[in-house]
């Protein structure tokens, strides 16, 4: 096997066990996402998901920082696509964000990581980065000035806002109301950002 | 034993449990909170303990029940003694409930409860329940008009962005960039709520 060939299937396995890793989180939790459990999905040898993922931490703070650069990226591909009712449209990306998968895994690890130091001490690094992306992330689709008075405020605002829905939507279907706290909030917020 | 005698040693009974519930909850998380270790941490037996709770998952949501309503009533007594400045108090008073063991305690829930379908079935209720309370709480303690025209979503705003802010808090502490996002989001809000 060449070196290049050899390059690729390491890609691969890697990116299967990505993706595994992010579903067992989603469907099962944390404490459903064992090493064990991720493998056999992934149809990934202990063997090389070992090699690639030492340990359980390791793996699942890889896939869910690598969802979120997949996510980012993709919101800043379809946000080059928007129109004027931008605000709106941002947000609803936003929203999407914090009901999707990403935020779904990431809370699983914040809440596990409450009470477990190890998880915690790899946690709060990951999410401190995943934080500033998505600030940045914001800043730059709503084309905010935050040099401006208070626009800084408001991009926070926003960020806890959608994290909150996030939380609201866990258990059932909150999208109506969703749909109108953050329609309102398109208005206010053009306003602020405008100001 | 007369029967008052026996109903006071079971209300005391029931207050330990309550009690040890919720500690075990922000402490160990929903996996760390099983009836034995409830039932040891309360200094109860395991036979009061399932007369009085007979599942893992009764015990649970009737603390959390419990403690929801001791929170808001206690709430409700902090804000009479409000004077000038209401709005940024009662969004203080907001912000402890979602940093402090009710929101945790529920949070742990509520992530479970994802995964777990018969955890859902009894969370569900309870999530609506507790949601229902706090959003009539802030409206009573703001003194907001919700007939008026976009009150009804600056207060739903306000909810989710507490909610937001009490994930924001879980893993370090956020309280200074809180008290900014707060303190800047009481003017606004004084602003809808006059409007």
């Amino acid at each position: 096997m060449t070196a290049t060939r050899q390059q690729e299937r390491s890609d691969a396995t890697r990116a299967r066990l990505m993706a595994a890793t992010v579903d067992c989180l989603v469907e099962r939790g944390w404490s459903g996402t064992t090493t064990t459990v991720v493998a056999q999905r992934a149809g990934v040898s202990r063997g090389a998901q070992l090699h690639h993922y030492p340990t359980r931490e390791e793996l699942v703070l890889a896939a869910v920082a690598h969802l979120g650069a997949a996510r980012f990226a993709d919101a800043r591909q379809r946000a080059a696509a928007l129109g004027p009712g931008r605000t709106a449209a941002v947000l609803d990306m936003l929203a999407d964000l914090h009901t999707g998968p990403l935020f779904r895994a990431m809370l699983e690890l914040w809440v596990a990581a409450r009470t477990d130091d190890a998880l915690r001490a790899a946690v709060v690094p990951l999410e401190a980065e995943v934080g500033r992306e998505t600030h940045r992330l914001t800043v730059e689709l709503l084309g905010a000035d935050e040099s401006r008075p208070g626009v800084r405020a408001a991009i926070q605002q926003t960020l806890d806002l959608v994290r909150g829905l996030g939380v609201s939507g866990l258990l059932s279907d909150d999208s109506v109301r969703r749909r109108h706290v953050l329609a309102d909030w398109a208005e206010h917020l053009d306003t602020r950002l405008e100001a």
